[in-house]
């Protein structure tokens, strides 16, 4: 009788974790790799957990080393390999055999190989894993998507090897077909975010304080005691400490200031404006990357544009309090947009997605886990239907304390040119937001006038024109 | 002999404005639409215009009334309701028959019906128009996408009833297929920063100077002979102008501040992140556009976190001068966005897009028509291939001028709880463009750390990764 329990296709780095992973917590694994080089590779330094491995050189022979009905993961290269990855299977399989594809899948894919597998008597399930190498190798965040009954049979496996969150498995099954995808792809849409505020607290302190790397790590190093505590500040603190053995300089001064990208950032920001829900901190971060690769365009910009002449500035200490407030209010947006993105994603496609799991199930293993993470945890668990994170008694009060902070400095970089528009996209977004009477009466006179759109008026119903007289 | 030298189909306000157009200029023009009794009663109203006008009750009549080769104009509602029409015309027309989408299609619809239609002897040409509907009736901006031989057939209408800048016909043939909806597309987009831009200046008069809608009317009208001077800006005096017969108010003041949008501004969205171009103002004012309208959120949010306690303000006349530049500035940004988009897109699809061309058909009849206009099309005549429009010594000079300005803008409109995402924007994308050292290195040092991703070193060729230690 086949040994394995599951199986994992696909030796890159991410797929082997996951593989050595599976077998660290005492299941059988069977593995291929279409290099099969690779495969006897991983199984020569599979050390202590060979014995729960078999390598197959034949997309045959690892078929027939799993026991029926398969789990099969897939983990290559989003897009075409795993369209060829599921055709070269599917002859293979039997029924009630499960396809699960663990890789960055856009979800309108994962969606379309979905309904492509039902009535083949082959289930598909669509798997987003977050937590990097680390995490695939002791335990990710697992955002499952497919049919429920799917999920139940792979259940015990996909939490033995998922993060833990004081003993609460980071895996759970969040709705049909695209789901998992869907949210993997904001979690990265937020981690681009995230990510883009902590690079620009840091370009203050670099370039408006004077600070060099080891100091700025302190400060970090300092914040992730605070309400900033996460991966993301940790690691932070981290590499700036590195030091470059060739140069002597700290590591992250040699590093080239372009910043690659993969794609989920901009999906998450094309599905916000497909939803129409604003996700502009998302946006401003791919952005940022963006022009981060342009560095021959950006250095003549800046010897025919200059910097900005230095206004005075306040006390250190005054601005890097305000900083770490203005960081975590401009986390407070990013969220709140993810979740008011996701809640707009889960009224189209029918998925009934949970909040609160969600919340909870990224408060370990991936890469944007944070003590953050169990507040929004907390707050959806109070009210999983408010329509927005802003409106919870914790957010609300947070947004108070740490509004003052943004503002000074979204005005303070303002004054002085340094960069800062994922924060004060953050700022833009709630002074938008949290006024009763915005400005729109404006342009909903300006679309009557050249185009006869109509506008509400406050006293009558239904649609008004302006009297705009001889002009239209 | 059939009498009519090109058809229009769908008597919308638009639609009906085009064919009084045509005939205004000397054309004999054949009118359909679905609903009989409009097409009775656009007769019924053409007044001197009637003996050039044949109105059809039938699309075969229609198509009778059309002397081959035929040119038809469809101008209905866009999306299905274009492919209903073109499926009932095939039959109908014949070889070289050219049919015209005027309608506001998405590109992508359009590149697929020429296609579709390639082959079969008809000629598809996918058709922009701007100007509302009074420039539809008097001389709209006209951007046109299709074989360009099948332009050179229309050219002597389309020019005709254009817009005329200086004598200039504001009509050209951009490029194949779907060419002139996709700059169609961008011309909307930027539509929207403009629009928005101007809305966050209103507000900053309204709810931080506290002028009231006839004296902002007043500033407006006074922009309007400077460097602003635009069709934007003179009706944004004009709309504030207008009192309120029922209340003894403002217009604006009764008018409901949720904006509605119609797609344009979200698939420019889109398209620039699908490019990789930042596309932020437009981002900023589709995201804008979608608070406004959640209203009743927008009322809880204000009393739940209340706005900010207001700081000293400087003298009005000071902040409205600065004002004034910060929009220019805004201005700026937002449409070196959109021609950085449109180049992106150009190279892509290879459309080979002539951005002098653009900028000129712009400067009379669409909705963004302006001095500035003409000022982007002087520039990129000078130099059609510069990668931003910042880089250009006009505008390079402009943006000089006007940094400050914005800068404090965006500082007191932070300080004081006044939302100007567009603007502050626009901020944040000239400061990242502009300073030659960015913060990406700390972004690519991170991945590296947890994904190993891989980085460029200033002093290496090739991916490097750094020595994190034990930690990955």
């Amino acid at each position: 009788m086949a040994a394995a329990e599951i199986g994992v296709i696909g030796l890159g780095v991410m797929g082997a974790n996951l593989a050595l992973n599976i077998a660290d917590n005492g299941y059988h694994v069977a593995v291929y790799n279409r290099t099969s080089a690779r495969t006897a590779e991983f199984a020569a330094n599979a050390g202590a957990l060979a014995d729960r491995v078999t390598a197959c050189a034949t997309l045959e022979e690892f078929v027939s080393a799993i026991r029926p009905p398969r789990p099969v993961i897939i983990m290559v290269k989003a897009g075409e390999p795993v369209d060829q990855q599921i055709e070269a299977l599917k002859p293979l399989l039997q029924d009630r055999d499960i396809i699960i594809d663990a890789g960055n899948a856009n979800f309108r894919d994962t969606m379309r190989r979905f309904t492509a597998l039902e009535g083949t008597g082959l289930t598909f399930i669509g798997m987003g894993v977050s937590g990097g190498e680390e995490g695939a190798r002791h335990g990710p965040s697992i955002m499952v998507g497919g049919a429920e009954a799917a999920w139940k049979r792979v259940e015990p496996v996909l939490t033995a090897i998922s993060a833990k969150y004081e003993g609460e498995a980071c895996a759970a099954w969040l709705g049909e077909n695209g789901a998992g995808h869907f949210v993997k792809t904001i979690h990265n849409g937020i981690e681009y975010a995230d990510m883009q505020m902590i690079a620009e607290v840091y370009g203050v302190m670099r370039d408006h304080l004077g600070m060099d790397a080891p100091t700025i790590a302190a400060v970090f190093s300092a914040w992730s005691t605070g309400p900033l505590d996460s991966y993301l500040i940790d690691i932070t603190a981290e590499v700036l400490k590195v030091h470059d053995a060739a140069t002597g300089k700290a590591i992250v001064d040699v590093i080239v200031d372009a910043a690659g990208q993969k794609g989920t950032g901009r999906w998450s920001a094309i599905e916000s404006q497909m939803m129409g829900v604003p996700a502009t901190a998302i946006e401003a971060a791919v952005a940022a990357r963006s022009l981060s690769a342009m560095r021959a365009e950006r250095a003549r910009a800046e010897s025919l544009l200059g910097l900005p002449a230095r206004q005075d500035r306040r006390n250190s200490q005054e601005v890097i309090d305000d900083l770490e407030k203005a960081l975590l209010a401009g986390k407070i947006a990013a969220y709140a947009q993810g979740f008011a993105v996701m809640a707009a994603a889960s009224r189209e496609f029918g998925w009934n997605l949970p909040m609160p799991t969600i919340a909870r199930i990224w408060r370990a293993g991936c890469i944007i886990r944070s003590r953050f993470l169990g507040e929004i945890a907390t707050a959806f668990g109070a009210d999983p239907d408010v329509s927005n994170l802003a409106l919870t008694p914790a957010f609300s009060a947070m947004i108070k304390d740490t509004d003052a902070s943004l503002r000074r400095i979204v005005a303070e970089a303002a004054l002085n040119g340094l960069p800062v528009p994922a924060l004060s996209s953050a700022l833009g977004y709630f002074d938008t937001y949290r006024r009763a009477r915005g400005t729109a009466n404006l342009i909903q006179a300006q679309r009557d006038f050249f185009g006869a759109h109509g506008f509400e008026r406050f006293d009558a119903e239904g649609e008004q024109h302006g009297p705009w007289g001889g002009t239209s």
